[in-house]
């Protein structure tokens, strides 16, 4: 994709990044942010909250999506996600029939013998288009957490 | 898989029949309930909260792994549901590497014409191990709901 066509996505980018900025750096949780946009606007946002709430099933992407409270489609949302979506994101992701996904970091080298991928094939499969921007600034914040707290990183996947 | 191995399994099914009860009967929401159990005992309770929260992404297992909260592994346990799981809890499942659900409902047959199956062939895929159980009061419940509130149940999983 040629680069003026991902200036818009990326200035949403930056929304969804200050979203992981605000768990990481003021709430001390994983960061992680999502937004949501209609119509070019944004209509939601939200991040990890894991360590602030307790709960396991709040990631970026399904904050952002509880946050934005009952709707009747999603077929006109694009969500924007600063980290590629693990399986319970992707999952819905295409229950909801959210159409396209834009991705900050595709992937999380760490650790070495098992890397977090996400899903972008499996949401392609199933139809989802998927933008990758491979933001230099969202995989900086990520590691700067990685460094500090890498347990939790593991938690949050479900990883041992 | 005979009857009295599945004997159990009916017993932790009523407990979870008994949420998806009280989120329809008592709430006036969606009867999908679910518990999760460890080494034999109910360790979580939870029902769909898409009406009484407002939250789309409270599923009945979902809700029921948001109660349980922080964990360090699931590999532990069995999550028991009245109803297969959509593609969002199917993902959940998987990425917290739950190795055993328990269905008591299958599929729910309305609409004709695009009739919900839930992911049963997606987890056991991922190997996980599915258990279906047919329970007839499950599905009698959920027949009741559906009279009274079918729209309410194609929002639930993303259909319109």
């Amino acid at each position: 994709m040629r680069e003026d066509t991902l200036a818009p996505h990326r200035q949403f980018m930056k929304q969804a990044l200050e979203q992981a900025r605000i768990s990481f750096e003021d709430q001390g949780g994983i960061p992680v942010g999502a937004v949501i946009v209609r119509d070019g606007r944004v209509i939601a946002r939200g991040h990890n909250n894991r360590v602030q709430k307790g709960s396991p099933i709040l990631h970026g992407e399904t904050d952002c999506i509880q946050n934005l409270g009952r709707q009747k489609t999603y077929r006109d949302v694009t969500l924007y996600t600063t980290l590629s979506p693990c399986m319970m994101c992707a999952g819905t992701i295409v229950q909801f029939g959210i159409p396209r996904v834009v991705v900050g970091q595709t992937a999380v080298e760490w650790p070495a013998d098992k890397p977090f991928t996400g899903n972008v094939e499996f949401l392609r499969s199933r139809g989802v288009e998927v933008i990758l921007l491979e933001d230099a600034a969202c995989k900086a914040l990520f590691d700067e957490f990685l460094k500090k707290n890498p347990e939790v990183w593991l938690e949050d996947i479900g990883e041992e």
